[in-house]
């Protein structure tokens, strides 16, 4: 357990907050408080801890050398969203990356993992990524992933530890419950940098993110193709005014250092590529402010409950900021809920319409 | 004047501050105070105004219709900095647009103005862009100035006054006295729109910056063209930490509008031009920091007097956020001083040395 008089100063600072959705009623780390990551949650007595942040290096030789001083395993990273999936009372819960109950991925869970591996371990959190292009959160969706969602696990955590359980319990675990995981690429050592990098070129040409290490007692770092930074740049380039800058330095930077690491030859093509995943996502927002006097892009997504996706909407429409939700349709197709809604970005329908009616910026 | 009590409350909130350099004591505001522009010095009892924000057209056609109803002056917008020149008892000096005593434009301001302009317009203040690869300040020069530096007169302001001189008075002016001005392309009307495209086309081409429109009752507006908006990324490019995200995304959409307007076909080796210079300036900080350790830029300008170039160095010492300014040499050559020196960029420096060094970013 978490100290009480720790969680009553989290409260008091306003890092922890009272949260009730979905019949639930739980206190949620709004932000990092202490030791205690954001998103961790305080629900009938048991701490759900947050997932870790994971350090991402930028340069793959001398960064697994400076991180990992023994063997590591590699796993793919999965670009879609973070939950913690596990048994509350009767019912099987995912929480989301801040420790939002996700109506979404609550309803859907069922779909692809057998909910009775929480009643033979109702002590255990599955931590997984759930991506495709049917999702509510996240524009990107790998490209294995074609239609709908998939849910991806690589961790397991047990209710009130911080820790993960040892990479091969885990992977006991999800051979004998055949759970939907990442892909494992195994065990590497220093010695294996070479084939790393093959491993990273070819996830790169297969447009997958990119990979996470994990060494002994918990280490861990993650390494972005640049096929994924140029995807982000792309995707995000519509709603750019939404993002800190360190979001595009960032991700320059590792472009940039993924050229230098390749060799100019093999990557002379990012010149355009960075080009026009910049300039691209810019003419579509144009594009459609001309046509339709707003900057927005639309999501669809299907629930068993109508009542999942009526919260989901009620979940968006508060954590959302700068961005109006709105429903565009509810029905019922093949058995399942269909939503369809629109997220406008509001700060680049505001400048846009500023600029393209003749507007002065000072700067 | 301006009043006693604005003046003291703004002391008292630090947006104005007592500044004592090269033998003057002054007051500075330091920020924007109520309508008292940025760079706004009480010296002498004398008020010279700070040079006001121009504000910026993204889009040509529109933006011109929007913000003239009548007829506009197109002057040649140059890529320098900006100094307001006066006279200060029996010296001539000249302000940077913050409002400090430039002691390099100062001890300069002669090589390209005959300084008895001051002796017979003791209240008369030339607002010019100084520009040219050898200024301390800003990394980028116009095409046509080949070496050293050169003065661009664009406006005179009466001491006292807010107000520039008409269009008219000032080319008067200009012309009795045989001024260095930028360039007057004249009068236009919303009729002469494709002339003024063509224009900019041309302008484009020879690597200059833009225009600033001068319209009746002091309206004015800017628009710069897409080979400056380049120009500006490829340089700050090596420094990107320093700069606000909005410095970016503000050229991206300049970028993309451009082409938007001027059509694709004709625009689109923009795409790897941009992917170039994003990336290129960033290779060059790897570069440089591999070989030396940190990431800078040296600078190189002339003075007739030692003391100034000393001066100068505490300045930018002074005025400098992370920034550390290293003095390299100064020597005599053909009868001038020259001051040669270092911006390093510690921001950089020190992202880079981490990422290099395999480190871990946590985003």
């Amino acid at each position: 357990m978490i100290d009480a008089d720790l969680v009553k100063e989290a409260v008091r600072q306003r890092k922890a907050r009272s949260e009730s959705f979905l019949g639930y009623e739980y206190l949620r780390f709004s932000d990092d408080f202490k030791d205690i990551p954001r998103g961790t949650v305080l629900l009938q007595d048991t701490v759900i801890w947050g997932y870790p942040h994971i350090g991402r290096i930028f340069v793959l030789e001398r960064g697994l050398k400076e991180q990992f001083r023994g063997p590591f395993w590699v796993e793919e990273k999965v670009d879609g969203y973070n939950v913690r999936v596990f048994r509350a009372g009767n019912e099987v819960i995912a929480l989301s990356r801040g420790g939002y109950i996700c109506p979404f991925t609550t309803d859907r869970i069922g779909d692809f993992i057998d909910l009775s591996f929480f009643e033979e371990n109702p002590d255990l959190i599955l931590c997984a990524e759930v991506a495709g292009p049917e999702n509510p959160y996240i524009e990107e969706s790998p490209p294995h992933v074609k239609e709908d969602i998939k849910v991806f696990v690589f961790d397991i955590m047990k209710k009130g530890s911080k820790e993960f359980l040892p990479q091969e319990e885990k992977l006991r675990i999800i051979e004998r419950y055949s759970l939907p995981s990442v892909e494992v690429f195994g065990r590497f050592t220093h010695g294996d940098i070479p084939k790393l990098k093959d491993l990273l070129f070819r996830l790169n040409g297969e447009g997958r993110e990119g990979v996470v290490f994990k060494g002994e007692e918990g280490r861990r770092a993650k390494y972005i193709t640049s096929y994924a930074n140029l995807s982000d740049i792309k995707i995000t380039a519509k709603n750019m005014l939404q993002l800190p800058a360190e979001y595009y330095t960032n991700r320059l930077l590792r472009l940039v250092l993924f050229m230098e690491e390749e060799g100019i030859e093999k990557t002379g093509h990012l010149y355009e590529e960075l080009g026009r995943a910049l300039i691209d996502g810019l003419f579509e927002a144009i594009e459609q402010f001309k046509k339709e006097h707003r900057v927005s892009r639309t999501f669809r997504c299907r629930f068993h409950k109508k009542e999942n996706a009526i919260a989901l909407l009620e979940l968006l429409r508060r954590t959302s900021r700068h961005i109006q939700v709105i429903e565009r349709d509810l029905y019922m197709e093949n058995g399942m809920w269909v939503l369809t809604f629109d997220k406008v970005f509001l700060n680049m329908t505001g400048l846009l319409g500023h600029l393209l009616g003749g507007g002065l910026v000072f700067d």
